[in-house]
């Protein structure tokens, strides 16, 4: 494993599973705080954080799933790395489709920006980065945060006036993303990176059972807290939009697809088509990620054809109560 | 890879894959024939031969279910050696469930049979390995010959008046049987160990053109050759019957299930329901085989879940013309 030690750069760490055999995902670092507040060492501004993001990465995905729904675009702007990771770790390279270059440092790999915020920076160099370009540092690099801070703190620069945080809705929002985390947002690379049979068969038993629970709440509420679509519901797409194409088999999380489940698959697609989910999946590069960057897993590169699920058929999700927000309440200021 | 050179076992050859990133699977070696002629140098003689077989291998299993289906069982014993396969190559582990001591010679690997055979063998070690136990060498350890001939040679001692190549069907037979090898049979072998992407995409595309064909070919007929039950069906039957469980994720021939496919998935489970075709299959041993013997395809040597495909499950295959040999035309002798 690749990660910053005291701000070098080393490509022979090997701390992925811990001794049974478990995966071991690290803590992200960065937890400061951008506020609703002028006064704050983060004010909310338009135009003056970044953030940067794999199209691959599940967790990076949940930042720029909620950046559409709120209508984010123009107040914060995206870089984009390149899908491969390799000993050099994410990268920019804009001549490939889809990558942009580092456009608010030109920085050539994605650790600078750590190195540039913590000279002594230890840890891994993961997506998504929230980057500050008045202080030069990064803000926050924990995905649950930075859809918490772009939904509570970035109103004012938003360009519409919806939430997926409601009040009467946020206690049930944060035990379901608190819920799933752990059997199904990590439990999928729990059960990838599993250094042995027992620590799989656990990883994978409490994914498929998370995944059947979730399956029948779903069968008469539209989304996961209710009539309304919130983060909870963002958090468990990055993951579902996922798995049938990468889960299942480079994970080998083939118990059954997310498309053989009765309403789990229904309400995928509905939030495929639901206006900021969708054209933000960008298969190519969670493929090309995936397979060709965890040669512990796939040693070969090689990636796979199949199964390229229909996310556009349609759905009868719009006969249960509720809609997306873009229906209830949406306000274009 | 390891194999035999100059009689010697080697662990450290690497010949997988050709140029191209092709898998490049070696001839086999030894191609004598038993013949139903007492003056032979390999006569028909219940007792004489002996099979070894590693449950997991689709080509060991062609010989298994054939002796099953002509009644060869008391006249052909087997040893069953580990379907886990590590440095030392195919062994007997007695004491594991479903294998065997080497019930002829007593070997502990099924490489010193290759060098009892020939001390100077070079090449892989494979089953299955019909084994001549009065002049003590190998007949033959080519599937698709030692079931031609199981099937013309040994009728003699056979406990049943059975055919799976019966005339009238001869050329069709074996053009099904050769038309079906390099994108089935082999085909997915050829995807799973494709060193290249384009030599993946290549296989992938054959393979799932070729199981397109005959799918629609199933659809009117209720075997692959028409209304008699062949040694097509059987050497179609070994790969499919490890398609869901094994090649769709371990070889990333995952554009489908059979089990999504029309004909071919009730094709595959009336043959499994079949006499003679179900009791051959050790769904364990398989699973393990793969999971854990290709490190440079699955290193972390984990045997996945799923998908566990129903078998049994009832089918309308019977509403199409002829049926099995035990109702067609088995007479108990």
């Amino acid at each position: 494993m690749n990660m910053l030690v005291d701000g070098e750069w080393r490509v022979d760490v090997d701390e992925y599973t811990d001794e049974d055999g478990e995966f071991d995902r690290q803590e992200t670092s960065f937890r400061d705080r951008i506020e609703d507040d002028p006064d704050a060492e983060f004010p909310a501004e338009a135009g003056r954080y970044h953030l940067y993001v794999s199209y691959a990465c599940p967790w990076a995905h949940r930042a720029l799933v909620t950046r559409s729904l709120l209508g984010l675009d123009e107040a914060v702007a995206v870089s984009v790395v390149d899908p491969y990771r390799e000993d050099d770790g994410w990268e920019f390279s804009p001549e490939k489709d889809g990558c942009t270059e580092d456009r608010v440092n030109g920085f050539d790999y994605l650790r600078e920006t750590y190195v540039a915020a913590d000279p002594e920076f230890t840890g891994r160099v993961t997506v998504p980065v929230l980057w500050d370009t008045e202080r030069e540092t990064v803000v926050n690099n924990e995905s649950k945060e930075v859809m918490r801070m772009f939904d509570t703190q970035l109103a004012s620069v938003a360009d519409r006036d919806v939430t997926l945080y409601p009040e009467g809705y946020r206690d049930e929002v944060d035990e379901v993303i608190a819920d799933i985390y752990d059997p199904i947002n990590n439990g999928v690379y729990r059960a990838g990176f599993a250094g042995t049979q027992q620590a799989y068969d656990r990883a994978i038993t409490e994914l498929f059972d998370a995944l059947d629970r979730y399956d029948d709440l779903l069968a008469d509420r539209r989304y996961l807290c209710g009539d309304r679509l919130t983060e909870a519901d963002v958090a468990m797409f990055t993951t579902l939009v996922r798995f049938d194409e990468v889960y299942h088999t480079h994970f080998m999380c083939n118990r059954q697809f997310v498309r053989e489940y009765d309403n789990l698959w229904p309400y995928l697609r509905d939030l495929y088509q639901t206006p900021g989910f969708g054209e933000t999946v960008h298969m190519d590069h969670i493929k090309e990620h995936y397979y060709t960057t965890h040669p512990d897993v796939s040693p070969k590169r090689i990636v796979p054809l199949g199964p390229d699920p229909d996310f556009e058929a349609s759905h009868d999700r719009d006969e249960l109560p509720g809609g997306p927000p873009t229906e209830l309440d949406a306000v274009v200021r």
